[in-house]
């Protein structure tokens, strides 16, 4: 029997074909940082050849293209792709995202060990290769009700999967730094493996002590100062730029050749409207490079040196031996794949198509009961009431007080000053909590819009300017499992369905982008001013973002890490 | 219990004094290359804080000094430096080398598993983190008759070893390229995991084929070209330099900031003398500034782009969280360590007084024969003979013919043209196989030396004038159990016994050393020209290096791979 390493060794020395050559083109070398002419011989899921002749079995013409390795994603929620990781795999790796390194946080919030499994078993049949972290917050805070928990007896389990890397992003960082005993002993089962870390604006002592757990990648810094400090201090910096959080441009101080090697890419929560309109980490790199950073910078960031920070032995170069991930561009500069190769397979349609599907999980997890117009009114109170105050592009929201009219009994909305009503409504059939508040910043006039998105622990949430809006909304989408909805006078306008935990569609990727940019438009049509309404909702409950959230138990002062009375 | 990771946590933040606080120096941050004035504070094994100000339990003033990240040797034999593990680790850590990742070639070929077992054994109790290649060539050849066969079953056992870093340098380049069944199963066998090169010269196709196993360092580049040519190819280069193999000079070209991530540092071979009079790789580092090299650059290559090379993703940075292996120096320039830290321990002589012993083992290895002078009588033919051409300080050979003079119905030597004899001799108790031939370039013009030291198979080597003072240096290997013998008409004026496996002294560094110094003077009064003449005697017997070389079974025409009839 001829095995796969002997047929490296024939097609890598010449003596035989090898299974694809890709002639005629160049490729960009990631070590030297020279472009370099020359066949690429593939055997297998491998490299076998480069600087080079080569006769293969199968030859492509690639004359004018460059060939570079694959991107990784170091850092990503595929639930905010809003379509299962089938789909994503459809969707993303035709951009040249050979690699995903995912936290199924979501998911895990809502379904727990259920919705590992699931990710775990969708992970074993992509064509991209989708490695899993652990969510390690899980529920996220204690200031919230999640619909799982997972404490560190029910992650041991998948420790040692072949998909697995480490834990998740550890957003709990006061519980790191304080040792609460939840952390602790994950952190200590972990201290081995790798533990993916999440400590935004952290810095002085407090990081050192959060960077002493051994915690080693971050992808909140927001400043290039604040990533220059925790690059320092020997983190791996994401940096990211996805659909909210968009932090590239003010991290382009430190992609440098320099620091190249401890920089790595993510996109963290990007939806398929701009992964359609701009691309993924494609995206990225275009940005970085119009914007002056070197193409080798940015280029290894996004291949080698993020497969380094995770371990990911096997990738990251165009070379002999290496895994046969390659994206091949018409130029450095646009980076637009005319050709993706996922371990040595041209990626098509006809390769998606072999996949083996998954069942879908969580079909039923919208477990609220139904809401009137009452249940979102507010005791009227004289003293100064606190505000959320939106800031368009940004999952940090500002903590404002204002003295807000009366409505009869109750406190009313300040339209002149963009204040309207949000509400989170706890969706996982535990308690029934129902909590409301006040927003600043999304622009409605009227209506609503509601969402079973709603990070971490992805209860109901809902904004509005009319009350009977709101509910129509939130129960819409008990109806279809959980989704968007916007609600305009009385009537449903836009929706879209989002069976799967009320996370991810199980319709193919471009029907979801219809249908978002039909949605948004609906919003658009309520007066909505931001860019991403439903992202800006979804990310209102968030606990562990400063300054000012809410959530199922009501609102969120961040900074203090406790409910407002 | 308070574990270690909630002290980490308690002493990073400053909530309690760190263990030890370096304070009123600076570090050398190898991320953004700049030097940082810091306290540094340490907690067990771990970096616990940068860049801020600590208290300690225990404060060290390092005021004026520079601190970088230890030292990690990325190959070498051990039993090069003549002396034990435990012996080389006292020897060696005090010059900053805090890792050495060694492949117990040496040993294994003379004692098989039992070698790797005493070097695992010596690993678990020095102060230094020693880590164990598996060594993938044992015999090297079939073109010598060596102590022991490591087949793949044999090797299996250790591989999941805590100690334990993948294959040792596959030597056997062209039973890679062949396929050669033996080497096959060792490749398969640790595909997951790391394998280390061994490619001297090989280029092109072949370079490719050999790659395509997943070979992924080289210690083994002599000149730039070549190492750009590998270095492109996806492998990390090794820079050497050793006592006979001295790269350092020939690579400097490519000890730059650009191709440091793929850069790293190793002394292969290294003898007492030399580590006392120029030092170990603080020497290199010492040298490459000195010839131009940008610090950052080198000592990147010493540290963090070494630990990535090798999967030792603790260790490489001055950082919080970070392994404590430190080196506080004089300056980047001079690299002279002031102080060392092995895993937050200061090194000092009470530090390796806590060490567990070792017992030794091979201490009846030799088992040669005894031999007369007329064991080394070559017949006497009229067509030129094969000459191995000695190059100073290079392991590579020249293959070089010459019509030899007739003594008797002997081929006689040709003092004039500095060629004497030279013998290689079964030691093992195998087959009591004894081979002569004829060697250029010692210089010696009376007398003998003699070594048990013989890569790869270590059987007793001779070069000499004199037959008889060939038999006596021989026989005198056998007496004391191994070791170097220098014989000058009939007496032994020099000698040194290395009853370890005839490798490795018993007796502490420091007298190895001195008594290397006085047969160092016993060789250079037989006429000895060559710098380094029993380290290139070691190496006359090594089939895998080109061009002609020689072992117990005959002259070896390395690039035929073949015996010369």
């Amino acid at each position: 029997m001829t095995t796969d390493l002997a047929r490296r060794i024939d097609q890598g020395t010449g003596r035989e074909p090898a299974k694809i050559v890709l002639k005629g083109g160049r490729f960009f070398d990631l070590v030297t940082g020279e472009l370099v002419t020359s066949d690429i011989a593939i055997c297998g899921e491998t490299i076998v050849g480069t600087c080079g002749s080569y006769t293969g079995r199968q030859e492509i013409d690639i004359s004018g293209l460059t060939v570079v390795p694959g991107f990784i994603d170091t850092h990503l929620h595929i639930e905010s792709s809003l379509v299962t990781p089938h789909e994503f795999d459809r969707c993303v790796l035709p951009y040249g995202v050979t690699t995903a390194i995912c936290d199924p946080h979501e998911i895990a919030n809502v379904l727990g060990t259920e919705g590992i499994r699931f990710f775990l078993e969708s992970a074993e049949r992509t064509i991209m290769d989708i490695r899993v972290q652990l969510s390690s917050c899980v529920p996220a805070t204690h200031l919230e009700t999640s619909g799982a928990s997972l404490p560190i007896e029910t992650l041991l389990p998948f420790r040692d999967h072949p998909k697995v890397i480490g834990l998740a992003e550890f957003m709990n960082f006061p519980g790191v730094i304080h040792k609460d005993p939840v952390c602790m002993a994950k952190l200590e089962a972990f201290q081995d493996g790798h533990i993916d870390g999440h400590a935004p604006l952290l810095r002085g002592l407090d990081l050192n002590g959060y960077l002493s757990a051994r915690i080693r990648t971050d992808h909140e810094c927001t400043s290039a100062e604040e990533a220059l400090e925790k690059i320092r201090k020997g983190m791996h910096i994401l940096v990211r730029e996805g659909s909210v959080s968009k932090d590239l441009h003010a991290l382009l101080p430190i992609l440098t050749e320099r620091l190249s090697p401890f920089l790595a890419l993510c996109t963290d929560d990007r939806n398929p409207l701009d992964i359609a309109e701009e691309g993924h980490l494609d995206y990225m790199i275009r940005e970085a490079i119009r914007n002056g950073v070197e193409p080798l910078a940015v280029y290894r960031a996004a291949s080698i040196s993020a497969a380094r920070a995770f371990g990911l032995r096997d990738r990251g170069l165009v070379a002999p031996g290496w895994r046969a991930d390659l994206v091949i561009i018409d130029s450095l500069e646009s980076c637009r794949a005319a050709h993706v190769f996922s371990a040595g397979r041209r990626v098509d349609a006809a390769l998606f198509a072999t996949r083996e599907a998954v069942a879908p999980v969580g079909l039923e997890s919208v477990k609220a009961g139904r809401v009137a117009a009452a249940d979102f009114g507010v005791p009227y109170r004289e003293e100064e009431t606190s505000v959320i105050g939106v800031l368009p592009g940004k999952i940090i929201t500002e903590h404002r007080r204002y003295r807000l009219p009366a409505d009869g009994n109750r406190t009313g909305l300040d339209l002149g000053r963009d204040i309207i009503k949000v509400a989170v409504i706890e969706r996982h059939g535990i308690n029934g909590n129902h909590a409301n508040g006040f927003v600043q910043g999304f622009g409605l006039k009227k209506g609503a819009i509601a969402s079973t998105v709603g990070h971490d622990s992805h209860n109901i949430c809902v904004v509005g300017v009319n009350e009977d809006d709101m509910a129509t909304a939130a129960n819409r989408l008990g109806e279809i499992g959980g989704g968007f909805v916007v609600v305009e006078d009385g009537k449903v306008t836009g929706e879209i369905a989002l069976p799967v935990a009320g996370l991810m569609s199980l319709e193919p990727y471009e029907s979801v982008r219809d249908t978002l940019h039909h949605l948004r438009q609906a919003a658009f049509a309520l007066g909505a001013t931001l860019q991403e309404p439903f992202l800006q909702l979804a990310f209102l409950p968030l606990p562990v973002i400063p300054h000012l959230k809410i959530s199922d138990r009501g609102m969120v002062d961040v900074d203090k890490f406790e409910l407002i009375g």
